[in-house]
């Protein structure tokens, strides 16, 4: 205890004749997160051959023993800088996340599975939240909770039903699963839209005329909230790349460049919240179009900065909610005021836990199978083994979790007691449930993905073949080619079909077909307005950088 | 009217019916400050011909014209977002500035004029602030107030004597004029230190028993703040430098590397604040040896990405301070209860501007002249013109005299009612100083450069051949050579000097001899262990980049 003491006397000491004009707590709470979020990339860069570790569960642990120190230092007292803010969370944490998620995803093989994208991300979540809601209904008055409501549980759907979209990102590989990581990926963002749009509802929601328009009006709003969403990020993006083709930054200065990239982003997110829409849907596409165009009317320069500036912004951001969400579990006063006893708090975990299970299972085994019976080529189906990776890699639950569950529990005016206790249990039972399912998901799927799908990532070169259809080779006449349309679109998850009659093709792989159009559309129309991939200002003869003036920002991940 | 009140009604039904989880004051706050800053940025690129302007003004202007829009929208009250936060400067916005200039900075010419520096930025700010405090004691009581000790006076002293480094960073070319840029944007850095330990001497001084004790416990504070501040700076770039060589973060990803570079950076700072330093002396020398070692000891990506993203961030910062600064003029709260006549204010700030401008040519000139004496070449010495400019350029006040003067005069806890209205008027004194001084010198110190200074930037060809003394003929046949060092080096006041013989050089040029064996144990001893150019950890042939491979952080300039 000798250790504590002296911290704790620095820490008084610093507080009370510290010269300094700046707040000691905050700039303590700081260096303590700067530090820590140090020691989380050092040690995540050590133990990167274990491959039941990452960078995530690193900060998670690193993030519990700070947590626990400083704890002790406090003497038990929980410090200010323990506090989960949903403010920091939304505003400043989730928004880089998001938008490198977008600007570094690959373009084709994304909107290739858009459909079941949107079938995952809308229904899916539907599914989810109707039986949670009504597991937590029928289970938590089992076990004994009283003081909820319908709306209350309601609430609990909502807020289990959405999954950690950041998680995902680093256990899953685009590069050796990319069908996986678009599909589990892509689904929690529009899950994010689908979660925020239901709990939203609930809040507003009037429970005595709830009625078959209460769920028409549910349908219109998420329609609405999706559409103008999307439409709000495309459009920020599109001003993005006709703005600095037009101004011509890169005239004076890269530093102009990346700073207008990086504000208009961050504006889309702050519009649309500001209009109440879903930031992250906007965010995500904003980034998707700055890649497709604004990336290529940027120096060189500028192009390489901000790859990698963005990549990493997004993997401090990450790192850091991993390391927060660890402090924040060891918030004692929350776990004290639920003053429930052990048994009741793992019963209503555990309970959550399991509904989250059968929740997600519930719609993944249908919905795959209704994807699977649209396809008539046995290579398009998702297997079975696939589909439980699909249900495996999804069950994570992370700071959105959290933050809205601190939204719906924390700020309990009611005066009851029970009600305010088990109102308590509630967010430290999500808590739990979030660091449970982060460790033992986070842990293993790297490692199951290797057992059940194996040697994944190693057929990649001969899977490139696959997209040499009829539209790559029309392109490859019509215009002067893109040699990372290949790779880029290069899918794992099936054996390279043999090669067919042009029109055979064009009728069997839709998704290609619509591309084919798209890009048809998009060479005639957006490219001369907007710029993107071909438009060269910059010194069109430079050597240099060649290599990296036809790729896109997709090819560098972390 | 009509517009302000629509966007009153459409703020105010969002905050109300707002179906968001966030705060929606934040994200209006937010929102408005991103657009303002895109809004500068443009606006700065458009008017860049224009050598009257320049971003920092755009931004104030900016600021003022939005700040007015937000009083109107409000009906006359300040709203929360138009406060000045001394927490949000020095934490967040200004750290990534004097980094930038210090991993930015030409070293060989900053560690050349460093005696001219060290001299301006301690003895200088000493003068300035004696005469400071004494004229304000005997212009303050003829003008009228009558609450302030000689504490206050002092403190006075302190805040207007600290200089504004970031404006002084827009307006002077390190390119065009190296040497005075790096000797007032030096001095600016060295001041800080200097003001920061005379302001919190005066917060702990006791006026009974000031004796000469008192100011040797001055000097020793100051040493000792100089020396560690310095050191812990130095120690922390030396730990990033060690850190990546050893670690070899770039086998797997250039994004850890960046990430590192940046938070050690400003962890250095953090640290430094934590233990009562001056953090910026801090950051600005972890920035120089992290531009010296570490940044060659990373991938060829990183190396480019940080060269921009950290410009980038702090060009954000500068654009975000002077926003800032003119949004903040507008609190009218605080104007209202100085309760003086205009005549009063216009009184105050006036003689507080004369006492700036006088302060600091009782330092210029004759600092200045001692130095010209200890030089025995001609074109050693620093002719009339250029001691007008750096005595104008050193003028602006910017966002530390702000927040200073808010530490001092704005959390008043006096009860009396004269006091409080002489504290407020203090307060909008300073801010109307740093307003006149920013725009005022801003504005006008290019011009004046251009014209007192005829043709200065197009020597600097010529004066390149300067450097190729004894030091770069020696290097150039021990080692092989840095075809950078030329050009680095190149400082253009004065003539190419005939060439010497060899010997002769090496008495004449002290500074090239320290440089020269500074270099000999830079290269036996530093780099071995730490990197730094020659160092290449990655690809060593390969063709592309290889032209920044070479070059330093320091050639890329907004």
């Amino acid at each position: 205890m000798a250790v504590s003491e002296a911290i704790k006397a620095f820490i008084s000491s610093n507080r009370t004749v510290s010269t300094s004009i700046l707040d000691a707590s905050t700039v303590i709470a700081v260096s303590l997160f700067v530090t820590l979020l140090c020691a989380s990339i050092v040690i995540g860069h050590l133990i990167e051959e274990n491959r039941w570790a990452n960078e995530s569960i690193t900060a998670l642990f690193l993030g519990l023993a700070s947590g626990g120190v400083v704890l002790l230092v406090n003497g038990g007292r929980s410090s200010q800088f323990l506090v989960f803010s949903e403010e920091l969370f939304f505003i400043y944490v989730l928004p880089p996340i998001i938008f490198n998620a977008g600007f570094q995803v690959k373009k084709k093989q994304f909107f290739k599975n858009f459909s079941i994208i949107l079938m995952f991300g809308v229904f899916g979540t539907l599914i989810s939240f109707i039986l949670i809601s009504i597991g937590a209904y029928f289970l938590f008055k089992k076990i004994g909770l009283t003081s909820f409501g319908i709306k209350e549980y309601l609430a609990i759907g909502a807020i289990l039903s959405a999954t950690d979209s950041v998680c995902t990102l680093q256990v899953l590989s685009q590069d050796e699963t990319p069908f996986l990581y678009s599909a589990v990926f892509g689904e929690g963002v529009v899950n994010d839209a689908t979660s925020i749009v239901l709990y939203n509802a609930v809040q507003s929601l009037n429970v005595s005329d709830a009625d078959v328009f209460t769920a028409l009006k549910l349908l219109g709003t998420f329609l609405y909230l999706f559409f103008t969403s999307t439409a709000l990020g495309i459009a920020v993006g599109l001003l993005s790349a006709y703005g600095i083709k037009t101004l011509y930054f890169g005239r004076h200065s890269t530093d102009r460049e990346v700073a207008i990239m990086l504000l208009l982003a961050y504006l889309s997110y702050m519009i649309a919240e500001l209009l109440s829409l879903s930031g992250i849907l906007t965010i995500f596409f904003c980034g998707i179009v700055m890649s497709h165009y604004t990336w290529h009317n940027v120096t060189e320069s500028s192009r390489i900065t901000t790859k990698h500036a963005f990549a990493t912004i997004s993997f401090i951001a990450e790192t850091f909610i991993f390391l927060y969400v660890g402090m924040d579990a060891l918030d004692v006063d929350r776990w004290e005021s639920t003053s429930s006893s052990a048994g009741t708090s793992i019963a209503v975990s555990s309970s959550m836990f399991a509904l989250v299970l059968i929740g997600r299972a519930a719609f993944v085994y249908p919905l795959t199978s209704i994807y699977n019976c649209t396809k008539r080529r046995e290579s398009d189906k998702i297997t079975f083994r696939r589909q439980f990776i699909i249900w495996w890699a999804g069950l994570m639950r992370g700071a959105v979790t959290i933050a809205l569950s601190y939204n719906e529990f924390s700020s309990s005016s009611s005066s009851d007691e029970t009600s305010s206790h088990e109102h308590a249990l509630m967010v430290t039972s999500t808590i739990t449930v979030v660091l449970f399912s982060t460790v033992v998901f986070g842990s293993m799927t790297k490692p199951l993905i290797e057992k059940v799908l194996p040697r994944q990532g190693k057929t990649s070169i001969s899977d490139a073949d696959q997209f040499t259809s009829l539209e790559d080779l029309r392109l490859l006449f019509l215009e002067d080619g893109d040699p990372n349309n290949n790779n880029e679109g290069g899918s794992n998850q099936q054996p390279p079909p043999p090669k067919r009659s042009s029109l055979r093709l064009l009728i069997t792989n839709t998704s290609s077909t619509v591309h084919y159009f798209w890009r048809k559309f998009d060479d005639r129309f957006m490219r001369p307005v907007f710029g993107g991939r071909g438009f060269v200002p910059f010194v069109p003869g430079s050597p240099t950088g060649a290599q990296d003036q036809t790729s896109s920002p997709s090819t560098a991940q972390i």
